[in-house]
């Protein structure tokens, strides 16, 4: 059995996803980089992985290949049920309501948190980086965004611990690299931590070590 | 034990996605109509179900109550694994690869079809219907943004009878709702029409009994 492949720059919120993944479940994985300006995503290798041409892409140690962050995290969950983090998908023997409770906020996650925080992101981390001119508009409409939908967290986690009940999940996994970027490297930094329970649902998430691992992969200081 | 409800209007995209699940595991429901123009999707009440305060709410038998069409979609598939369509999420006996499979294709569904999708349906069939004005610019953008992804599709579809591989999926379900609309509410049916292997994959998904009942319960004639 080869090793667990993951194709893609440590940088991207979506490769950094999948890497939290797999440090909770305590499985090693070899990172290789994709260089996103040379646009090796766009190789007809890489498509043959991505027939997007986006990362990341995954390749099990049985040559099983998958796309799309959330559902490569999904199977690194049912493939590595017994080891690491047994509770990512909901508690052991929790059934199916359990996994749907933990599933509905990766959810809320890819529909409700990530489109206004990636184009946050993109405007006020990579675009500057890549000298590309910011869009104040655009900025303006998605802090608003991203304003009502952590209002709607802050009543959720003021009556659970985390997203989805007592266990950190998949679900509050999710969030980090996106919120990850907003509170170290925006000046945006209180839509999270000026919120009661959100700032303390941050604090807890992001300190734990699969993250800490996955910045020190990148190369920066932990937060 | 109560009878399974869904919350919200049939015309609804997602709503529909969790009907056509339903009826694909033959599991009867009973669908409680949220009138948005009166705002209704913004009560209290249905705010304690959904509280993001869109449709669609769901309630299991048991009292479960869930949010975001994917999630309970995958939910129905889990809980009621035993009856109906058994192989909406991998073949049975498949493994966590099986599933997998599918699960990309039903997060390409929502992270690269459906924004476009959604985008070219809001301005063509309820913005009109809404008498609101369209914005042309949105369209164009969206049309080459689907235009793209459903290349990808037709390389797919040329080696897969279904997306996820040789059985009818929740990866091909979750595409109903928004490719309806487009084909059978919007000059640009081309889109899928016009391409060999796109067009033969949605003539036979849209042609599936559970799909025709959905369209039945709306109230308009079947496509």
């Amino acid at each position: 059995m080869g090793s667990v492949k993951v194709y893609g720059p440590a940088m991207s919120t979506a490769v950094s996803r999948v890497m939290a993944c797999l440090l909770e479940k305590e499985m090693p994985f070899q990172l290789l980089p994709i260089h996103l300006p040379k646009a090796q995503h766009k190789s007809p290798d890489f498509l043959k992985l991505q027939p997007f041409g986006q990362v990341p892409a995954f390749q099990d140690g049985d040559g099983t290949t998958l796309f799309e962050s959330r559902a490569i995290c999904r199977y690194i969950c049912d493939k590595f049920a017994g080891q690491g983090n047994r509770s990512l998908l909901g508690r052991e023997g929790g059934g199916a309501a359990d996994r749907a409770r933990v599933d509905q906020w990766v959810e809320a996650e890819a529909h409700s948190f990530n489109p206004p925080s990636s184009a946050l992101v993109f405007q006020l981390v990579f675009a500057p980086s890549m000298r590309l001119k910011q869009d104040p508009a655009a900025i303006r409409e998605n802090e608003a965004k991203l304003r009502k939908v952590l209002g709607v967290y802050e009543r959720r986690l003021a009556e659970s611990r985390f997203l989805a009940g007592d266990e950190f999940s998949l679900a509050d996994l999710c969030h980090l690299p996106n919120a990850h970027y907003i509170v170290s490297a925006t000046d945006k930094a209180e839509l999270l931590t000026s919120r009661k329970n959100v700032a303390r649902w941050w604090e807890e998430i992001s300190a734990r070590p699969s993250w800490k691992k996955v910045l020190d992969m990148r190369g920066a200081p932990p937060a």
